[in-house]
């Protein structure tokens, strides 16, 4: 993998850069539509490419070990191939996952120990077997194995839980460096900033990481309920740490606005499930703001959904016609807004690439984040 | 509208022709994709053009009424704008869906008053109120408003209902030919023959028909539980009686035995739910047969779902990666599986055709019916 930084806005910490894998060149920032268990929800991959311009997408590791299973995806010739996606995949390691498994997972210095959320099976995920799996799977970039401590959690549980962190962080890198690709092509490691909402700790993560030289890094453990402001705090005071010729990850995050806060901090890369999960409730983001399609407001909008986003659902289908499809549970009102939403967050990263070239990213940011938030 | 013969097979009654509407030229024998409620399920209308090849798509008035309601398709333009579908539509009575509703409707001279399966709302379709709305939905071709009797059904009650529907029938020529395009093109009617299994009565229904001298004739009260020779015994019966210069419509089925074996008999149009409905339990139609994807045995195969089918999701997606995605209960599977099965369907039409132009039709369909039935 080479990560390009190819120019910094003036005006933010936002970047502009390329990151080359080897299934295809990112442009950055980017967003990556989440496919949680092989398949983005309700988009075909064909729609991934031409209508949403997907560049890269995620895979979840927790869900694609139980489902379809190493085994599967191995014979398969790997994710890539299962699914028919011939773009870069990028997985999570499956710790957040197995985190959220409250009540039926035990975590060790040795690893984590979960039942399956499918069939109640036992299941350990260590460091070492989480770079194994998220190999198998064929994955172009793999994340290390953290625990992501919940929020509000207390100095010391967060400063134990990042020490711990640490150490997996060296178990998976020993792993991952003494192992090679799986399928002939070259996979690469980011590590994870962890340290909850404790500035030190961040500081502490963060130069860990910086000093370990991989080729990207990642910043987790924000968006689980913390304060925004203390998320883009977080988020500036790591990005300020680490290596200016990596691309930064930050994990989980978000919303059109915290997506383009954050690329004002100097974040390269994102992931959210909120762009396809609002779609299937209805849901819409546009470049005028937000739209809930359950609303009756709609019944008589014979306009389409967003002409100035373009792409083909967007600009043909109407408004009533997709409010119609919501109130009459058809499958293709989540079809279409989950495509749309997609082509929303492609074109956001777009335009922002745009206007850091030009740069005008800060000003159009400022206009924006008021701009797509509000209630249409 | 107009009907074009274009040939006749030599060694079955099957034919070839071509219906020309207002919405472009259908070739048949054709199947029709059925659009419910605006919509064929869990597929874009792209993908209807594009992918499936459908000429033509049915819309249902019953649903349609109710959903999203005359008000927002008139002012919409029609169903073709409202749904962005610039093909051609045929639109059913509501008459079928009506008498479903059993417990909550009652048949009388008048018309049929029933509630709503939405809000329990009450309302009464009649002939001539039927021939409004289908003429608002903005339908290429209108369906008669008939009574379906149910099977078994005894002859006092089937003769009975059928003096009704030929009464209503009158109403609804009436109606119509005093009417007009309701979005400035031409729609046509399809009277409907009844009769139960009655040899007779479906003889006198066919004659009674045939000599209105309609644009195209419907054959209807088939498939709905009667054993399958009786189906075809009926079929046979009433194609020899309809007019040769008009085209024939046999509603509701089926499978692509039932298909193959009516356009052996002169049907030249067909309409099934199966296709779709099938398709999201995870039944896939192929040219080799039946397969269902809910199986085990799919779970290791990488082969595409139906090579011989053509078209790009039967051979993109392997029969591993779609028994997956049934497995994980992820809406891609329906998805995939809808536009397969319609694509199947569609193809068992155009190779019916090319056959009845080859000469080759009876061998290849004796040959098929026999094929496509098996399961995999």
């Amino acid at each position: 993998m080479k990560f390009t930084l190819v120019g910094t806005d003036l005006h933010s910490k936002a970047r502009l850069g390329q990151v080359e894998t080897a299934h295809g060149t990112i442009e950055t920032p980017i967003f990556m539509p989440v496919g949680t268990v092989g398949t983005v929800k309700a988009v075909q991959q064909r729609e991934l490419q031409t209508d949403i311009d997907a560049q890269i997408i995620l895979g979840n590791t927790y869900h694609l070990f139980l489902r379809p299973g190493l085994p599967i995806l191995e014979k398969a010739g790997g994710l890539h191939r299962f699914m028919n996606w011939n773009g870069p995949i990028l997985t999570d390691s499956g710790g957040y996952q197995v985190y959220s498994l409250a009540g039926t997972r035990k975590i060790k210095e040795e690893g984590v120990t979960f039942r399956s959320h499918i069939d109640g099976s036992k299941h350990t995920f260590t460091p070492e077997g989480v770079m194994d799996i998220q190999r198998s799977i064929g994955a172009d970039i793999i994340m290390a194995f953290d625990e992501c401590p919940p929020y509000p959690c207390d100095f010391r549980y967060a400063r134990e839980s990042l020490d711990m962190t640490h150490r997996w962080l060296k178990r998976c890198c020993d792993r991952f460096d003494t192992t090679s690709g799986r399928y002939g092509y070259e996979q690469t490691l980011f590590p994870i900033v962890q340290g909850g909402v404790y500035p030190e700790l961040r500081r502490h993560s963060a130069e860990t990481i910086a000093a370990l030289g991989r080729e990207g890094n990642a910043i987790g453990g924000l968006s689980v309920g913390e304060p925004t402001e203390q998320m883009y705090e977080m988020t500036e005071l790591v990005c300020d740490i680490l290596p200016t010729d990596k691309p930064r990850y930050l994990m989980g995050v978000g919303t059109p606005a915290n997506i383009l806060e954050a690329i004002a901090l100097g974040v390269d890369m994102f992931d959210c499930v909120m762009p396809t999960r609002n779609a299937r409730n209805g849901m819409l983001f546009t470049t005028q703001g937000i739209m809930n399609m359950r609303n009756e407001k709609w019944k008589n909008d014979f306009t389409p959904l967003d002409e100035g986003l373009g792409g083909h659902v967007s600009t043909t289908y109407s408004r009533a016609y997709v409010r119609h499809l919501f109130a009459s549970k058809e499958m293709l009102g989540p079809q279409i807004a989950s495509i749309h939403n997609l082509t929303f967050y492609l074109w956001l990263v777009r335009e922002a690439r745009r206007h850091i070239q030009e740069g005008t990213f800060l000003a159009w940011k400022n206009q924006m984040v008021e701009q797509l938030m509000r209630r249409l």
